[in-house]
């Protein structure tokens, strides 16, 4: 290995150690989310509220998008992601009213 | 409106002032992700390194998956989120490469 592959190696381990401890906030801020949900889903079954509030979610969808250019993530991707988690949201929020 | 459907939109208005303030983690910590994944994508392109790296990701996948279950995430929906991700990332680095 040439010094400078030696030196990319080296980056590259570091950038992962970061990408791993990212994750771990990922993970951890998702689960903590799954709890406000799951607390909003019974609250709604508890109340006869439907699943989903498109509403809400226009503006959620809004807030993230603004959120995203602020952080420099492509907003975009920004409202992929939130279509995919709010779909799980949904799909829990059904199972917990059937 | 009753006082148990009042209650139970105070609870819905605080159970949602959390979730969006796990969305702006969220967001925020995707973007540092993608900084992160860009300059990994840099050093690969540089390096003539393959954009996806299947060792690393089913490490990744594992370590997640543990993390998932500490955290009463459903690890199920876990490996699915870091499929999400994951995804976009290569098709970043496939973009940069070309």
């Amino acid at each position: 290995m040439t010094d400078d592959e030696t030196r990319a190696q080296e980056l590259l381990g570091e950038l992962r150690r970061s990408i791993d401890n990212l994750d771990a906030v990922l993970v951890h801020t998702l689960a903590e989310r799954f709890r406000c949900t799951q607390e909003v889903g019974k609250l709604k079954a508890g109340h006869g509220l439907p699943p989903a509030d498109p509403a809400r979610e226009a503006v959620q969808i809004a807030r993230l998008e603004r959120l995203a250019v602020e952080s420099g993530l492509d907003p975009e991707f920004a409202k992929k992601f939130m279509r995919f988690i709010v779909d799980e949201v949904i799909h829990h929020h059904r199972k917990f009213q059937n």
